[in-house]
C-alpha cells in the first residue's frame, strides 16, 4: 500500500462516515417531498444539519448544504458581493479585499468578479510566513472605506499550512462594518472553530477534508446576513436551490460529529449538541439499526478522529514534527516554508522547498517508492508553474519550484514517517540531478 | 412497506449504483493529484464519464459533472446567457426565450436573470396539454431576432409528463444561430436521448432520477459551445470547478450503464461504448475485487433498469396505463392532466385533478394509507400555491388545486397501482369533504 502523504488534497472516509452513508443511501424520498417518507428523509437531514452546526459553533439554520469547499466559497464571496450592490445595499461597493496566497477557488471567484462583474480586486500583502497583520488589513478598509464590497480571508492556508489571526482580522473587519467571508476548508476539523465567537458573515467548510465524503460541503451564514445565491430553483435551502442531499449530508454529520475536542470551542448554551451521537438519526430506519452515527464511538479510536479530547489533533502535531525534523536532518538544505512556529501552522502540514530542483521531479521519484505526496494544492497540481502562494509569501521563482508538500491525517503512521525521511535524501539527489524543466510558467498575475 | 409512487422527486438507488459507490467510497486519491493514487482516481472519473456520454449519445469532452440538475440547469442558462453578452458574443442580447411550465430550477434561474443581470425574460405560450410548438417559437426568435440570448427547453415536463417534441424545437433555434439549453432532467433514462442528434448547445440531468445518487449531475455541453462558469476555482473540469466526486460519477455511470436500450438512440461509431460492463472501471482495485460495475449485469433483472431491450420503458409505460384506467374507473370525475397519448408522456408519469378537493388533502389522506405521492414537484410541494405548470396550461386555479402526480418506476408492480385504485374513491371522497382549505396563495406571475 502506498504511503498516502496527501491528506490536504483529500483524505479518506472514516469508518463511521462511510457506514452511515452507505445506510443512508439505502433510503427512499426526497426531504422536499410532504409524504411521509420524505419527512423521514427531511428529520435525518436536519439532524445531520444540527451536528454539522455544533461541529462549528453555528446555529443549524445557518448551515447551507452544497457540493464542496469551491461551490461554497463562490457562494460566500459572489453572493456577499451582489448583495452589496445596488440602491439597497448603500451604492455600488466594487472593492474586493482579498490577501495574497489565498485558495484558487477565492483567486479566480473574485478574477471572475473584476472581469465580468465590475469588482475591483485589491490585494493585500502577507508576510514571508503567509499572514496578514491587522494594520495591514485596518489600513486598507480605511483606505477604501464605503467602496468595500467585502473581505475574505483563509484561517489556515491549504499549501504552507499558516494559520492566520482570523478573529484578529475579523474584528477590524466588523468594526469597519464590511461583511467577512472565512474560506476555512482546511482549518475545520484541525482548528478550533467557532462561528459564532469569530463574528464572521460566511464562513466556507467542505466534508472531504475532514473524512466525510467528497461533493458535500457547507457554507455558514450567519442569521444576520445576507448571500445573493448562486444556484436557483426549488428554494430547498435559504441561499441555495438543488434536492438536498441526504445521504450525503448524513455522512457528513458522521464525521463531524467525531471532529476532536481539540477542534471545537466550547459553545455557551450549546452543550448538549456539542457531541453528537447518543441518539443523533436514532429516529431513522433506513437499514441501519438504531442511529447511523452511533457507531462512530466506538470506530473512533480506529480512525483517529477520536473526538475524545486532544489526542487527535495533538497526534498529528507530533508527526508532523517528526516529520519536520526528521527531513531537516536528512536533508539540510530544504527550507521549511510556513509559519514554523508548532502552533502557528496546522497540525498535519509540513511544506518545505528543495533548492536545485523540481518539486515535480521529487514528487515522481517519490511516487514510484509509494509515497504520494504534492507540490501545492491538488487542485493546481499538474500545471507547471509555481505556486502563487510562495510568490505571495516573496519566495523567489527559482526556490518556489522546489516545493513539495506533505500532509498527514488520520491513520498516518511514525513508522510511514520514518519511511520518508529514509527514501528523501535519494530522491533529492536524483531530482537535482535531473536540473530544472523548461516547461516553468510564471504565476498568471493575480488581479 | 409505503408504496412509493413519488419517482420523479427521486428515485431509490439501484442496487447496482449503490454498489459501485460503496467500493468508490473506499478509494483514496484526488483525481487532480499527479501521483498515482491521484491518477488512478482520474481514471475511474474519467472511464465513469465515457460511460454516461455513450448513454445519452455525448462525448465525455462534453460530460460536466455537478451537484445535480439544478446546478446544471443555472449553468447550462446562465452560462449560455453570458456568454452571449458583449462585444465577442455581438454586443447585448438581453431577450431569453422560455416555454411555460417550466422547472423551477429555469423558472428561477430566468427570474434571476431578469432581476439581477438585466434579461428580459420572454415567455412562450404552450397549449393546453403543455406542448411548445415549432412556429411559435420560430414566430418569437423572429420578432427578437438578434437580441436572442438564448432558448432553453424542456424535454419532458417533470409534473404532468408532457413530451415536448425537442428535435424540432431545437432545429428552429439553430437554424435562427440562437443557442439552445435542455433540461432534460425527466427524461434522461426514460425517453431516447441523443446530445449529438438533438443539436442542443447544453443539456442537463440528474443521476438520482435514473437510480444513481443524489447529489450527483451533469451539464452536457456541446464541444463547440461557449459556457461561462458558475463556479470559479481549479479548473478541475472545462467548465466547473471544484474537487472532482469519483465516487459520485462512478455511481452514477453504474446507473447510466444500465439506462435501457428503449432511452438510448443508436450513435454511429459509438456502439462500442454503448453498453458498459464488460470491464468498465475494471482496473480499478479499491477493495471491489475486478470491477465496479461487473455487479450491474447480474443485478438487472432485479432492478429494473433491466438494459436488456424495451423491458423496463414498456413495462413502465403499461403500469402506467394501468394506473391511469384504474383511476378512471374509480373517480370518474378525475381528469387526466398533459399528453394523454402513451407515447407523448413519460412513461412513469400520471397526472390528475381531482374536482372539488385540495391535492394535499388527498396526498395526506393516502400517505396515511402508506402511499407516497405528490401534488406536483417536489421542488414546490409543500407551498400551499396552484402548479405554474398547471396555469401554464391554461388550467384555472379552482381545478389546479385538486392535482396529484403519480410516477411509478422500477420495482413498482401491478398489485401496488391495483391498491392504490381501490384506496382513492374513499380517500377522493373524504377529500371532498374536506373541502378547499383558505390558505391558497396563487403562484407568482412569470417573469
Amino acid at each position: 500500500m502506498p504511503v498516502y502523504l496527501d491528506h490536504a488534497a483529500t483524505t479518506p472516509m472514516i469508518p463511521a462516515a462511510r457506514s452511515a452513508y452507505v445506510a443512508a443511501l439505502g433510503l427512499v424520498g426526497n426531504p422536499s417531498s410532504i409524504h411521509s417518507q420524505g419527512q423521514q428523509a427531511k428529520r435525518m437531514l436536519e439532524e445531520s444539519r444540527e451536528v454539522i452546526a455544533a461541529s462549528l459553533g453555528a446555529e443549524p439554520i445557518e448551515v447551507i448544504i452544497t457540493s464542496g469547499g469551491t461551490e461554497s466559497i463562490n457562494l460566500g464571496i459572489k453572493g456577499l458581493y451582489w448583495a452589496r450592490q445596488g440602491s439597497e445595499a448603500g451604492g455600488s461597493r466594487p472593492v474586493v479585499l482579498v490577501p495574497g496566497g489565498e485558495h484558487h477557488a477565492t483567486v479566480d471567484a473574485v478574477e471572475w468578479l473584476a472581469r465580468h462583474e465590475g469588482a475591483r480586486v485589491v490585494q493585500l500583502p502577507v508576510d514571508s510566513l503567509g499572514r496578514l497583520s491587522p494594520e495591514v488589513l485596518a489600513s486598507a478598509l480605511a483606505e477604501h472605506g464605503a467602496s468595500v464590497a467585502l473581505v475574505s480571508l483563509l484561517w489556515a492556508n491549504n499549501e504552507v499550512g499558516t494559520i492566520q489571526d482570523v478573529a484578529a482580522l475579523a474584528a477590524v473587519t466588523r468594526s469597519a462594518g464590511v461583511p467577512v467571508h472565512v474560506d476555512a476548508v482546511a482549518a475545520y476539523g484541525y482548528l478550533p472553530i467557532s462561528f459564532a465567537s469569530v463574528g464572521a458573515d460566511a464562513l466556507s467548510i467542505s466534508a472531504h477534508k475532514i473524512g466525510g465524503p467528497v461533493g458535500v460541503g457547507a457554507l455558514v451564514v450567519a442569521r444576520r446576513s445576507v448571500v445573493e445565491p448562486l444556484i436557483h430553483g426549488g428554494n430547498q435551502q435559504r441561499v441555495r436551490s438543488g434536492t438536498q442531499d441526504v445521504a450525503g449530508a448524513v455522512a457528513f454529520a458522521a464525521a463531524a460529529a467525531l471532529v476532536p475536542q481539540a477542534a471545537r470551542v466550547p459553545q455557551a448554551g450549546g452543550a448538549s449538541l456539542a457531541r453528537a451521537g447518543d441518539g443523533f438519526v436514532g429516529a431513522a430506519d433506513a437499514g441501519a439499526g438504531d442511529g447511523f452515527v452511533g457507531a462512530g464511538d466506538e470506530l473512533a479510536g480506529e480512525d483517529g478522529f477520536a473526538g475524545a479530547g486532544d489526542g487527535f489533533v495533538s497526534e498529528l502535531a507530533a508527526l508532523r514534527d517528526r516529520l519536520i525534523a526528521g527531513v531537516r536532518a536528512a536533508v539540510p538544505d530544504a527550507v521549511l516554508r510556513g509559519d514554523p512556529s508548532p502552533a502557528g501552522r496546522l497540525p498535519g502540514n509540513a511544506h518545505f522547498t528543495f533548492p536545485g530542483c523540481e518539486g515535480d521531479s521529487l514528487l515522481f521519484l517519490l511516487d514510484m517508492q509509494g509515497f504520494s505526496v504534492s507540490t501545492g494544492s491538488a487542485c493546481q497540481a499538474g500545471v507547471p508553474e509555481v505556486s502563487h502562494v510562495l510568490t505571495a509569501m516573496g519566495v523567489p521563482d527559482d526556490e518556489a519550484r522546489g516545493a513539495l508538500r506533505f500532509t498527514l491525517g488520520h491513520g498516518t503512521t511514525p513508522a510511514e514517517i520514518d519511511a520518508l525521511v529514509e527514501a528523501l535524501p535519494a530522491a533529492y539527489a536524483a531530482a537535482r540531478k535531473a536540473g530544472f524543466a523548461d516547461r516553468l510558467v510564471s504565476p498568471a498575475p493575480h488581479p
